[in-house]
């Protein structure tokens, strides 16, 4: 079939009456309509990826500016403005070039990649069947079906008796676990249910979650609450204080050691400085980050367990990003101590590599999400086995599938070979960085995240000189080169690292650093290598002296 | 090409090792390959319907029993056990025909439905983009196009001025609302912001988001904060309550009249007694409710409205579900007064038919979302465009470009036709049963829900008997038939209707009805008298005398 064909079947899908809107709803029936909604598909599946493959996309060819001008008007039209073809094209040609290729290899600035191109069949494959997991009765298998996986994710974290799964897999009675949106709802959900655990009925009082916050301060006698974290805890911890009315202030951030792992004599102390507080402050949970967003450093989860069941504080472990490392016979290890969490956060959409976006969170013990059960009188009935009861959101797609069907197709040993293909090529990025003159490594990676500086050669005893003023001064140049680097480097859209402030244990003041992420398989060293040329040339061609001196010039 | 020889292709896809594993990172580039991909596509776009087309499929042909035992393995394969093209085999043969059916017409029971099939089509273009929107620099565009989505809606519901929208449509100080992911999380993102409106910072105190409740309730003077809406409200609303911190004791139901509207007497009685209560209370919001859950009933807008700015309460409207009512010319006038509302919830994954799941929420003034502000030192930072700074989820997916592309290809009035056919629908549904002597009609359709309940012509005496326990027996009886004829239906799986109970105000007790949706443009008036039909036969073949025996045989 010829495209002009194409175009002409698909004028008829112009919604213009009610026929041709019903229309929309049942999928034709002989062969060239089917072919026409299939041709669709293999546009969206190629089309995309031959545009994304040329760059990453955050160029400057044609600015913000001029993309917020070109969707400027805020009237819906009144009639169909445009054909089903029509629109999937301009997806694909016009739009498509103006989003991010988060899929380049050159793309190495966030947690956000590359995903298996079966992903997105199956991603498809939820759209079709629409399913809502809220409740049995617009979900039936595909509720069972999650309860399986949340029941896998729950073994590889927490490993439990055969027993254990056996009884509590499909049980109404237990919730190992819940799909949410992202990270950050996995992160509050712990939280919340640490909250009301924290603050559970007490004779006439009848709970936090019934009575708030205010009356559960009173019934419990206690006039603060407080979370305890690494300073290099995620920004949705603290979010998660203000939502939950414990306020974000009282999201305690913990210094770290040399390694950006939290301090754990610190802790301690603060624990203790807490009991002897004359403010009678109850602490809701400690906090491990097994994979910080900036370092990807891993906090001793083991110790935290210890320090945790010497008080008995809840203890919950943020493994948003690094939680599939258990996948990985040779790295698994360096999360030793996550079996003992009262509670885990892992994100599917990270290094599970689902589509946007798929978080989880996990609980030890399968009764303690009870603390955020709610009824209602048409659907999540108490005795139900609607996944609703327990939840955070109401409606909500089913993902769980995808994860379901992407371990059946990589199984174990499919992806540990992503986790150990990520790590692997971290490691040779940091000597390749270290063997650089111009560069400085800034925190070493001990999952696949890193970061490091420019650093040309000739400031480099400013930094290690004895005069104080001479070594922030040296810093601060250094600060407003990464910044420029970072930036151009963007805007050239080639490739694409991200930026962050870190405060070294070696340095006074922050310092501005590039981070980069390797979760892409197509991301080797090669690639990496040429990344660093590109910031070489940058700051010979665009910087180099010139900023150095507007910087002199600036400062004191 | 033949199955077989897919079949043998699609092998190579088993991910067994390194080479195999990064080839599922890039799409194909020879022809064959590629055809097998986009087989795939049609047999998930086509398999699934034909499997989906015969039944509901709530039906107890397997039981719920006997999938929990097939899903009950909780250890995760090593190896990949399936290659691709099996997964989707599964998922469409194996899976499929155990999921619910909420495409069918006959699926009447809840607001999942049926979706235009160009809405799969779509979302697999967002999973194949794979952008996270919680930041500029891995959506560009489509952050973009996000915020102009967000203007459309806005003006839809707020109607602004002309400048107004050109001032604030791509302004990065202004937050016209927020996509999240279902109206849950909308309504609970709409008390946040109303609850850090309520306690802001004053003198020394830093606001709740930063001190917390119990410093907010101390620095405002406040012993206690509730939320008044309909005892129809849904029960996000007291989650809400319960999350933030109030006590979900203190979202207040407030009396409904004959049609199941907020009494607006009863609500002025309760503020005033607030505002006379010893307890020093603060008003966060009072709720308005645009479609209730259970019955479809709109609250009068405009009188409430009249009340908030009367009293100085944050107004809020759930419109989750009758939101998109304001694109039918024909229907709009209904929900007259929700301009004045200070912030809105509507799914779109309800009455826009986009795919599970997509929350909205809105607020009239475009500086209402600073009270939810946060900042990371990587993203999100002050100053920047990025939509995650105000957002109760940090990752996410881009779901307002498919409501961007659905408003492009169905305009205004292709949704008219669709809002249009629901409600007039409903109310010749409601004419048929009010025809028909063996049903009564429990709740008349104001938007395009309904609920009605099976009610033998031998018992409509009773019910009207001026001896109360002659009454109260009646609708025990009914009660227990109805819950009878709901289930039998739903086992049977050729239709589904679902079950609440309601409190009338002509009976004493609350009673068990059936509750219906028409969503579904192919959900035409026979279909509906024939799941009447249905409802008839189940009566007389399996309960008949035999229930009413065994009730009176239980009664004193």
């Amino acid at each position: 079939m010829t495209p002009e064909k194409l175009l002409d079947r698909s004028a008829k899908l112009l919604v213009a009456d009610w026929k041709h809107l019903k229309r929309t709803f049942i999928l034709p029936e002989n062969d060239a309509s089917r072919e026409t909604l299939v041709k669709y598909m293999e546009q969206i599946l190629f089309g995309l990826h031959d545009f994304l493959r040329t760059h990453v996309g955050i160029t400057e060819a044609v600015s913000l500016n001029d993309l917020s001008l070109k969707f400027s008007d805020t009237t819906i039209n009144k009639d169909p403005v445009d054909k089903l073809a029509n629109v999937i094209t301009e997806l694909i040609e016009d739009i498509g070039p103006h989003a991010v290729n988060v899929a380049s290899p050159f793309f190495i600035g966030h947690m956000t990649s590359a995903i298996p191109f079966f992903m997105v069949h199956l991603k498809t494959i939820v759209a079709a069947l629409n399913q809502n997991v809220v409740k049995l009765e617009t979900s039936k298998v595909v509720s069972v079906i999650e309860r399986q996986v949340l029941a896998k994710i729950h073994r590889l974290i927490f490993e439990q008796s055969d027993e254990f799964y056996r009884l509590h897999v499909q049980s109404r009675d237990a919730s190992l676990g819940a799909f949410v949106e992202d990270g950050t709802l996995a992160n509050i959900t712990a939280l919340w249910v640490a909250r009301n655990t924290a603050f559970a009925p007490r004779n006439e009082f009848q709970g936090i979650e019934a009575e708030g916050l205010s009356a559960a301060y009173q019934a419990h006698d206690i006039q603060r609450a407080v979370v305890l974290v690494s300073r290099m805890g995620h920004y949705s911890l603290k979010k998660a204080g203000g939502i939950l009315g414990i306020g974000h202030q009282n999201v305690i951030p913990i210094e770290v050691d040399a390694k950006n792992r939290i301090n754990a004599s610190v802790l301690e102390k603060t624990i203790q400085a807490i009991k002897n507080d004359p403010v009678k402050t109850r602490i809701l949970a400690m906090i491990g980050i097994a994979g910080t967003t900036e370092t990807g450093s891993i906090d001793p989860l083991g110790r935290l367990a210890d320090i945790a069941a010497e008080h008995g504080i809840h203890f919950h472990v943020d493994a948003a990003w690094g939680g599939p490392t258990l996948l990985s016979e040779k790295y698994r290890s360096r999360l030793r101590g996550i079996e003992r969490a009262d509670s885990v956060t892992i994100d599917a959409h990270k290094q599970f590599y689902l589509p946007m976006t798929c978080g989880m969170v996990y609980f030890k013990n399968p009764a303690h999400m009870d603390a955020i059960a709610y009824h209602s009188r048409y659907v999540n009935r108490p005795g139900s086995v609607d996944l609703g009861i327990k939840s955070i959101s109401g409606s909500r797609e089913a993902n769980s599938l995808i994860l379901y069907s992407a371990l059946r197709i990589m199984g174990i040993n499919g992806y540990a070979l992503l986790i150990n293909h990520g790590i692997d090529t971290a490691r040779q990025f940091a000597e390749e960085i270290e063997r650089r003159p111009n560069f400085e490594l800034t925190t070493h990676p001990e999952l696949n995240i890193l970061t490091y500086r420019f650093c040309p050669q000739e400031l480099r005893p400013d930094l290690t000189s004895a005069d104080l003023s001479r070594r922030r001064h040296a810093n601060k140049k250094l600060n407003l080169i990464n910044h420029k680097i970072q930036r151009l480097q963007r805007e050239t859209g080639k490739s694409f690292v991200s930026r962050t402030t870190l405060k070294l244990e070696k340095y006074e003041d922050e310092i501005v650093v590039l981070r980069s992420v390797i979760m892409n398989p197509m991301t080797h060293i090669e690639i990496l290598k040429s990344i660093l040329d590109e910031q070489e040339q940058i700051y010979l061609a665009e910087l180099g002296d010139k900023t150095v001196r507007t910087v002199q010039n600036t400062l004191p």
